[in-house]
């Protein structure tokens, strides 16, 4: 059994973004040399989701707008009195949930043809951060 | 370390349809021989779920429900703009997740007495697919 | 590849209770051995949840708050035809997913600095059950 582990680094420039990593991921299933496995991708901050779905804008644009209706920026939240100004974004990484698993088999990701893999920025304009474990064969 | 893959093929009759798999992944665990590790079970689909819950139908009636009344169907989503019609069944595939990981202990599924897998068809009336990886020795 | 498997108890004294479990989750990877890898953690009920998210009792009220919103409790659920009265916990269940994937590098967790374990309770004043399962080398 072998691991390898990599991190990417994000900073968006909007407080919200939608940022399709399947590629970069793609490059990371390459230099880890494992055929059959299993690539655990998790966002490491609390205000992020990472999630599979569409590369469709109209589609990112509704999850967007399904998440604000349910938890939007700018409500009064008990988390606010610490001087924050996210709690939104804790409440959206929750519903979206902040990590996948992608199955790893013959060297490629075992996915189907519309699964894209994004990485949900709910509070950006900071450097933050997404670790990619491999493990297998 | 060994892996087993497996897929499993869907053709719901219905749009929306609530399917206990958890039978025939005990089949696949057999098949596999794996006696310690774990099952991803993940939907190859941006419109359809995977979740452990009751196998009652009340709950699943009151599930359903629940994604009705946040992402409806035939609500004018952005994503309709592409001819689609499915835009519902992306954001209730978000709100339930697209994938669990089953523990394997001795042999068995180490689940709850009330644990069932299901599969969740959020756009049903075709030819849809999950992936079974099991890992472990 | 080497698994350890462990079991945590709870039993809450109040209907809804989030725990903080990371310290205990520490101590199970200790004992495991394990230095690289992946450790699941999964409730085994069907009315309880497992998240990561932030130690501030604020944020942990707003997530009360938005399950409440989505599936209260006492509200007349199909699935209390059984004489069951917690619907709502398996709805919340199903929107905060009942399992997390901790990676674990060089024989420590590899979360972000906020990152914190949380245990959900939805029907509480009971004797209930997480596994942990750890996976690695």
């Amino acid at each position: 059994m072998r691991t390898h582990t990599e991190y990417l680094w994000f900073n968006a420039s909007k407080r919200r973004e939608y940022i399709n990593i399947t590629s970069q991921l793609d490059d990371i299933l390459s230099a880890s040399g494992i055929n059959e496995g299993m690539m655990l991708v998790s966002a490491m901050h609390i205000t992020a989701g990472v999630y599979v779905n569409d590369a469709e804008s109209g589609i990112i644009g509704d999850i967007d707008e399904m998440l604000e209706d349910i938890a939007p920026f700018g409500k009064d939240y008990r988390h606010h009195r610490t001087g924050e100004d996210n709690g939104d974004a804790h409440l959206k990484s929750i519903l979206v949930h902040h990590q996948v698993i992608l199955p790893i088999t013959n060297g490629a990701f075992d996915l189907g043809p519309w699964q894209q893999v994004y990485y949900a920025e709910f509070d950006g304009r900071r450097r933050k951060r997404v670790i990619i474990k491999v493990m297998g064969e």
